[in-house]
């Protein structure tokens, strides 16, 4: 049997677990599209607002979508996601009957026939926007402006290699409805996202922390846009480096401050250096080493490290 | 990484094993499809050309997709499946950058995004279509016709539940440009694919035969769309149906004689009629109990005929 969506049926679009704008903006564009066309959609979400999403929510001064924790018995669309681990508990107890993504396929098993539109682009926000132009569905200026905001923030504005030449032809559409600027405004939204100003340093530090026993070895990494924010509470993160170094019986600690938008990376140090200047070829300078291009800590820091210390025996 | 498809890169376009005329016929009109737009993309089956789709490349002169047996390493654009198990083998080590399916999602795993378009229409040669009509590419009256065979495959000739709206309406285009009247060109499809000419009487009885040892019950099942032929023939089926009866052991042996236009079925019966008589409320007449809107061995044979065996304490 085919799916027949029936206009009393509620029908919830939702996005992932851990939310991003993404998630968030195209589940509540998507709502509206399908309202325009006479159907009881309602947006969705998996789990709690972020920081990006909430400025951006605050922005356009839109009520962030209904939570829903189980989808058993529920009739769903599912936006930016296919994978089931990454869905509403339940997801495939559930009846979906639609899908928009861009993602590679994650494994999910339907129980019917459904309507799928898959892209290859750099953000979901993009599929929906496109829908909206196609169909000649009238956008306000909200919806064009938490679509750009989705579509900015996946594309880490334009800047990742998922960035396709159909995301900037919708930007631009969506910048022109919207009446923002798509580099200014990703700026706006990327900075609320990476803010440290609610942070404490051992907050910082720990926002994303690895610890590498058998290296006796701690990796943070937090992403921001600003240096300048950052930099200036150095001196007392570096301190609270040390101290956590001594905790988890480290030789060394690091913290990757990575600029998503410059895409590079400020790699603070403090403990025993010379591994790190070997691995990469620097000398460590004010507890730090500059690394251009560097983004990813399990591709581009660990493994020039591991091979250090494996060729000094101490592996 | 998106997917960039480079015109020097060979690209097959498949659909599952054991194909029908839709997987066929398909992949046939979107490599069509996908070379008019400049790609280097190849028509591909995963196994045996059947003899409904014989009937259809003969009438149109078209020669077979070439078989793939293993997907290993290539670049591959799915249709008419998204099913693992359905897939020519090792799908999931294959490259796969686009997918076309009116099916329910099957659990596949791409390794990166992909473009996908799935609609819960009648046969995946609708939406091809649909394809070439939305984007102005202009189709013969060979890609029409295959198209056409697909989609009338598929729906039984509009007579499928899963047949929608959509199907109708690009049928009547398919139709305009290859110049064929549905409903008989359907026709002489499904008597192509369903004839008993070439068959023996075992044969037909074989071709879907289940044996239920607890019941001491055989049922096999042959869709046709013309009785008269397997009529012509009943008497022979009969004499070799009792003699299977004998050889398997069985107190009842049946034939399902199902049309799957008429949407019937006449069932055909040697041995002991006592239980299927109090099964199905009829009286056997010339070894026969015609069944109207009964197509389902599983669902609307059985259960009747265990019923009454669990009543009479038979089971």
């Amino acid at each position: 049997m085919v799916n027949k969506m029936n206009k009393s049926e509620k029908i919830f679009v939702i996005g992932h677990k851990n939310p991003d704008t993404d998630s968030i903006c195209s589940a509540l564009a998507y709502a509206f599209f399908k309202k325009a066309k006479g159907k009881n959609v309602i947006a969705a979400r998996a789990g709690e607002i972020c920081d990006e999403t909430r400025f951006v929510l605050d922005y356009f001064k839109v009520k962030e979508p209904v939570l829903i924790k189980d989808a058993i018995g529920k009739k769903l669309i599912l936006v930016d996601h296919t994978n089931p681990s990454q869905a509403v508990d339940n997801v495939e107890e559930a009846d979906i009957i639609e899908i928009i993504d861009h993602h590679r396929l994650g494994g999910l098993e339907t129980k019917s026939p459904l309507f799928a539109r898959i892209e290859p682009v750099g953000s979901t926000a993009t599929i929906v926007a496109d829908m909206f132009f196609s169909d000649n569905i009238k956008m306000d200026k909200t919806i064009a402006g938490l679509l750009l905001s989705a579509l900015l923030s996946d594309t880490i504005i334009f800047r990742a290699v998922t960035t396709t030449e159909k995301d900037k032809k919708i930007a631009k559409e969506l910048a022109k409805i919207s009446g923002l600027d798509p580099e200014k405004f990703g700026m706006e939204i990327k900075k609320a996202g990476s803010s440290i100003k609610t942070k404490t340093e051992r907050e910082i530090i720990e926002s994303d922390f690895k610890l590498f026993d058998s290296m006796k070895l701690g990796v943070g990494q937090i992403q921001i846009v600003d240096n300048a924010e950052i930099n200036e509470r150095k001196e007392k993160i570096l301190k609270e480096m040390e101290k956590m170094r001594l905790e988890k019986n480290c030789k060394t600690l690091m913290l990757m401050v990575t600029n998503i938008l410059a895409q590079d990376t400020d790699l603070w140090i403090v403990g025993e250096t010379a591994v790190a200047e070997k691995a990469f070829k620097e000398k460590v300078k004010n507890n730090s080493i500059y690394l251009k291009g560097v983004m990813s800590r399990k591709k581009q820091i660990i493994p020039p490290l591991r091979e250090v210390l494996l060729k000094e025996g101490a592996l």
